[in-house]
């Protein structure tokens, strides 16, 4: 009975802290930027644990990376697992990483079986999924879903001018496959929920039903630098201080919208940046989220609505640069019911959930039917060092992934 | 007579612009920060021009230069002209230059002459008085005035950890005079108003009587970073959303004591700096001015008031580094009394004003008389590489010293 086959937790568990030693931070977190040295690292050992379990590996233009394991039937696509293994800056060593390793545990174990699928199952890791070197973000899932182009993902370029398409070249990761070469007869990505909800309920599992949408923007604030001393506050164009009235009302924007709008300024530069030195220009960014459509494109309203505001009041000019956008996305029915049978099989406590973040499933819904797993995290903390997990939520995880694969991968 | 005799407006005009060829900016200014490769050129072409009049150099611990005219009297200590050649990373041509070149003027005029003065007269050079590579301001000034001893001096640092003592024996400018060595019978310092008070008024010459207090603080906020997208907004430590409600009451302590008081927040950094992480850490620089003693202090206190009940009301943490404090300072009287004749036997308008920046002459008042002589500046605008003035201004601000110094280098 396929029914009975479980993981090996102690396994995976062993895998996420090896492959967490490559960028370790003293903090216990995880540093390994999309494209440098330390994901080449990364990348090199996934292949070679692939390998080790008979599955024949491609790469894409974008570097995405995905390791086959035949099926009974070969013409039938694939059936698609995983996630990424880029990190943020002061990242974890769940984010991404989990889904990537989990869906590796899922082949172990079926191998360990000796399961003859009859579709094929694969493998993928997605790159540059956090948009922490290169914006925007979900940019190798991103391309392989036609989203972007592929010219548009190469030129994209870190703070130092370095692009996706050299750094590719440099670490050896520019694949020939183009997008569109192959697709999937479904995609699961298994990922920590980067949110407190499943650990407040009390749930290992969370079948994601959707994902709240995005929006990224630039706010540019110019004015005009002069001393800090002689000029008087009422003849200065300040940049700052036009920036410090606009802050607490982006972030006015989430409380109108309360409970489940959310927004960030995670971003805040400033010319010449110099302590006394009335700043000229102040650019923030400013990421705001909502799962519901309407209330997604009122808050997309508001935050241009301000900007235009304060060019409109101030003595300074103030723009924004609405460079990126995710709308909210509703998942494929028949993958979240497998998701949903898998959790009941394996007999763990599960609640439908929304989930907050992008993920690189979002794009591969535009070509694949798609749904994702939760499993908790502790404090619902991520994208930081101490982002946390129990061996008992990645080993349920995995399970669910296992069997949610195993539902998928037989005619 | 020598109430009669002028400086040569075209000599100095020509000097400046001249100096200001060496860190020249694309948009007209000039970026010569203190100590680099920059600052060396600009220091030796000084000491040329000043070879080329007679005046012997000498240089202390601090990189500070001293060009001494002799005296009849040599014994007396000299009457001290000058200011400083560092600029802001984007600064002007005339902030610190001015006050160097006019004085160099003032020798040239008195060569011309072949005017013997009683009482030495000496060129004087800072070292890094903007504080923009290594804070604090007015570093090399305050050194020789032993508000600071040299160790402190140098062992300040830039953002990449070099040191002032290093850099200065790398450009070869570490002298051996030691602080205390030699004093002023008197000091004046010509310098760019960098307010718009005098073009306002339409006068040419600013009598500086005194000038503003300054403090100088750190304020630090420290949250837990997380995604940007699961955390509901009532759960987060968002150090950038505490921060953002800190600024506007920043700005309103300068409001509630206007139109004196000056606000500057200059520099703003935030941890780790990724557009879909809620910060962990926000550090934002705050500079404030006042020329009255009491309502400084009381500035400083509703600083930490702010700090502290932030502090105690948020979920994060709020602590505030004041690492630097410039009382309100009143110049000498008898110095002042010089400065007003000067204009007077000049013919020019002139009215008393309080400086709202720092200068090297706020230490310099602590060993020696001093005064200080303002030009106006276009629209007030200084610490810019729209910095401007006129060659009129320019030459008005020069005789005015010349003349201070006549009156001041005979018995």
């Amino acid at each position: 009975m396929t029914s009975d086959i479980r993981v090996n937790a102690q396994r995976l568990w062993d895998s996420l802290e090896t492959m967490a030693q490559i960028g370790a931070t003293e903090k216990g977190g995880v540093c390994r930027l999309a494209l440098t040295d330390l994901d080449k690292e990364g990348r090199d050992l996934m292949s070679q644990w692939c390998e080790a379990e008979g599955l024949e590996r491609s790469i894409d233009v974008m570097g995405n990376m995905f390791f086959h394991r035949k099926g009974r039937s070969p013409d039938i696509q694939a059936v698609g697992i995983g996630s990424h293994l880029d990190t943020q800056p002061t990242g974890g060593k769940y984010d991404g990483v989990y889904g990537v390793l989990s869906a590796l545990e899922v082949v172990r174990t079926l191998n360990d079986h000796n399961i003859d699928t009859e579709i094929p199952v694969e493998i993928v890791v997605w790159t540059n999924e956090e948009g922490a070197r290169f914006a925007p973000a979900m940019l190798g899932s991103g391309v392989f879903a036609e989203v972007f182009d592929v010219e548009y993902g190469h030129s994209r370029s870190d703070l130092e001018g370095k692009t996706v398409g050299d750094e590719l070249s440099r670490i050896g990761y520019l694949g020939d496959l183009q997008p569109g070469d192959h697709g999937f007869s479904a995609f699961f990505e298994a990922h920590i929920e980067q949110g407190p909800i499943l650990e407040n309920e009390d749930k290992l599992i969370g079948v994601v039903t959707s994902v709240q949408g995005v929006n990224w923007y630039d706010v540019c604030v110019r004015g005009e630098e002069t001393h800090a001393g002689p000029m008087p506050m009422t003849m200065r164009k300040d940049a700052m201080e036009c920036a410090s009235r606009m802050l607490p009302e982006v972030f006015a924007i989430a409380a109108r919208y309360a409970p489940h709008a959310r927004a960030t300024v995670g971003q805040f530069g400033v010319v010449p940046g110099s302590r006394n030195t009335v700043p000229s220009r102040v650019e923030f960014s400013v990421d705001l989220r909502h799962p519901s459509r309407p209330i997604f494109d009122q808050m997309d309203h508001d935050l241009k609505a301000l900007v235009e505001r304060f060019d409109h009041e101030s003595k300074v000019n103030v723009g924004v640069d609405h460079f990126w956008s995710s709308p909210p996305v509703e998942f494929d029915a028949n993958c979240i019911q497998s998701v949903t049978n898998s959790a009941k099989i394996c007999g763990y406590d599960y609640i439908d959930i929304v989930s907050g973040a992008g993920h690189d499933s979002v794009y591969i819904s535009k070509i694949a039917p798609v749904s994702m797993i939760f499993i908790p995290c502790d404090d619902g903390v991520s994208h930081a060092e101490i982002e946390n997990t129990s061996i008992e939520a990645a080993e349920a995880g995995a399970n669910v992934l296992l069997h949610t694969v195993l539902q998928n991968s037989f005619d």
